[in-house]
């Protein structure tokens, strides 16, 4: 690399801590998230909120740098704003749920948190990811702070069991995954993912190896237990069901439909016709596999979706040849799968009357844009920390680059559209934090892979064994680490 | 009517009846049911199981007719059949789940019943709707019994407070309705009916109904008051979003999109694009309306679905107005709804690409077949239970008239198809029990009115009293009424 060039990087991870710095949110002084955008030429409309999925990117990367403050407040002001009692009017979140969002509210001089739990948003979609990705980040500043004192407050451990008893409850499903309204994660808009979108399953996976690290056993048992009931069924079904792969692509084109009874081979009935099979035939690469975007009822969705695949390395939830194979997919579809711009959202779009029907005409997401087919920078980090999982680092440090030559001067846009990511998102917001958050987050984990643990997790142990299993609910100084 | 033609009319009564009483399930000397169908000149399937949706018509004409031990022996031994304990397992049925269907199994000369709850099934869908028909059928037997006694005993309460928790579990969604995945009732394939299906919301709100009535409240008082603040919330919602006719299609052609906040009037963000406003245009009878058959973001599926409106009807959750405009629809456009055989499941039929997109291709659902708009004779009863609440009972008589010209001469098919539902069903049964079940039971209700209070409601009283307020569980005397 020339001077020139090393000197350009500098200055746009320089331009983006700057950037950063600007979104921090402050409430009665204490700084406690970040908002979506800072981008002073346009109405703020909700780009003025913290979205709870969009500070992951920021928190991760404030962690790594030691600056577990903001981490800690962020998680205790969303605490306080999970409901606790069983909401008997319909309409009111129910007990556990953490807020899509959040925003300071100025109100006769004095500040107070307004939180939006879906009434707020566009199409009123519920934000299942929140509670979820709440817990991941509550244990990676566990990690990064080696002080597990704050998860065991009482109110943290509450927090968390409200989050495991909502996902946990009694339900009329019979799979060990979470079945949710279409919209219900990072991609919050109508996108044919209802029903056991693969994006939620790897989180809640992620949310329970989370959950029984930090839950207190003693007085938990019963959720205790059904995590550990929960956690090996939930792994089996995803490794099982959702993986395709040339082989598995082969067995699925010659399922025989209409089975009935336990010994079905086609257990959801998936008929021939509904697959793409002959573009799967050219686009799979002969080393590459993904999970699958849905499975359900005569539902396999076999388009490629990036932070299902990514989080599932890194959790793992993947084996570890499926991770192999999701990152070798990755490398020999580059040009599909990352292009310009790291990286797709998905993969293909939603074309003709497939975008129409399945997205109800989104006029925001026609196909190649938005979160049909569109590039999002945020994606770069978990991207990196799969390859540094998977030892394939080199990888990683390709994206960054080509993100690194233009995502500074295009002025972190929230999006890219095309199919190579090379138009920057039609109505994508500059400034958008986790753009900026996701690249300086991507910089630090390749310079300093001692970072990873604070997202990833080793193989489920054959025995589950919380380190907080020794203690009872409330014994716990929470001032002494 | 002619003399020939009344005693055609009277043998295929007599025929009905013959079929039915073939039709009927012993277990251990006792009838508990009836067989899905008796039809000898095919292999049975499944179709020798009892099915918990398919028994309702046969139990009510039974009720009619009354036949009530029969009924009696069925809700006992189903209720035997409901998980009790909370399930670890994530692929054992959840508490308080009723099966979709049980066999009589016979294992060293004992008889025993075994229970389907989707693990069988064809793309192992989940029966959300049978746990709601139990009720509805409980309550119907009481009705018809005027003996409390039966719901009053411990383990019928038991019964009914482990549904009504598995329905008012805390969960992710913030409406009133319940999410449900694809194909959770009489549709059990995927037909584009996740999420929030009409016909799971009016059997909710049915089953709400009738457990408010039949819950002693001593010891209820949670469920108790949870059901009386759902039900209002419930029926507005219903009767708001789902509400089609001219004026309501008028103000969503003119919806702006994309609103943000609590003030938007495009609630669910529907585009303008997803919406066949043209064909409705031609389609809605100036005085017709008719509740959609799903909403969520993004989502109004406009086409007509028979059961959730007929019996939206049936258990008060239309408005009086909305009631008759749905039955004028009916009338109106005969053609399409009735035709040759009433009457059609859903109208108009998912064609072309929206075929192969929504239903995954599904060779058995193919347009005007089977669920995708074929005519199924069992929804004759609601139609005749809806025409006599509506004080139209000649669209009754009219329905009853064309099935009977054919229906018994065709041996009882299960669906017909066709867009006038003049071919049979191409993979019907014949001697299917429930359309046998169906038109008996259209019959009785037509000669004799005073037993539509087995099914029907009336208005939702503004303070809701239920008759066992005054009880404590376990203190009521199973053997006096």
């Amino acid at each position: 690399m020339q001077i020139e060039n090393l000197l350009t990087d500098e200055n746009t991870e320089k331009a983006a801590w700057e950037a950063l710095e600007k979104s921090i949110l402050y409430y009665q002084g204490r700084p406690i998230g970040t908002v979506a955008a800072y981008d002073e030429s346009v109405e703020a409309l909700n780009y003025d909120q913290c979205f709870i999925r969009d500070f992951v990117s920021s928190a991760l990367i404030f962690l790594a740098k030691g600056r577990t403050d903001i981490v800690r407040n962020f998680l205790e002001e969303t605490l306080k704003l999970q409901p606790k009692e069983r909401q008997l009017d319909a309409y009111k979140p129910g007990r556990g749920l953490i807020p899509a969002s959040f925003k300071v509210v100025l109100d006769n001089g004095e500040e107070y948190l307004e939180a939006d739990f879906g009434e707020h948003a566009i199409a009123r979609v519920t934000p299942v990811d929140s509670c979820l990705w709440w817990i991941i980040l509550l244990r990676a500043y566990v990690v990064a702070t080696k002080d597990f004192s704050i998860a065991y407050q009482p109110e943290f451990q509450n927090g968390i069991r409200l989050i495991m008893e909502i996902c946990l409850a009694n339900r009329f499903d019979m799979y060990p995954t979470l079945l949710v309204p279409d919209g219900a994660c990072m991609i919050d808009r109508r996108m044919g993912i209802y029903g056991h979108p693969l994006e939620i399953q790897v989180l809640f996976y992620t949310a329970l190896r989370a959950s029984r690290e930090l839950l207190i056993c003693k007085g938990n048992q019963d959720i205790v237990a059904a995590i550990d009931n929960r956690l090996p069924l939930l792994c089996a079904h995803i490794r099982q069901h959702y993986w395709i792969d040339i082989n598995r692509l082969n067995a699925i084109y010659r399922f025989k439909s209409e089975e009935y009874g336990k010994a079905a081979v086609n257990l959801f009935n998936i008929y021939v016709d509904s697959i793409p099979y002959y573009e799967l035939d050219k686009w799979l690469s002969r080393k590459g596999g993904y999970l699958a975007g849905n499975v359900g009822p005569s539902q396999l969705d076999t388009r490629f979706f990036a932070l299902g695949n990514l989080m599932a390395i890194i959790s793992d939830l993947a084996t570890e040849e499926q991770s192999q194979a999701i990152m070798n997919l990755i490398d020999e579809r580059w040009d599909d799968l990352v292009g310009d711009m790291p990286m797709k959202i998905c993969f293909p779009a939603l074309e003709h009357e497939e975008y129409r029907i399945v997205t109800g005409c989104d006029p925001k997401n026609i196909p190649w844009s938005y979160h049909n087919a569109g590039s999002w920078p945020v994606l770069m980090w978990m991207l990196t920390a799969a390859a540094i999982k998977t030892g394939k680092v080199h990888l990683a440090r390709k994206a960054i680059e080509i993100a690194e030559a233009r995502i500074g001067e295009d002025e972190w846009p929230e999006y890219y559209d095309g199919k190579k990511g090379r138009l920057i998102g039609k109505q994508a917001r500059k400034y958008q934090t986790w753009t900026i958050a996701g690249f300086l987050l991507a910089k630090e984990l390749i310079n300093d892979s001692s970072h990873l643990p604070l997202v990833s997790f080793d193989k489920l142990p054959p025995e589950l064994v919380s380190r907080a299993c020794e203690f009872e609910i409330g014994s716990v100084d929470p001032h002494s680490s």
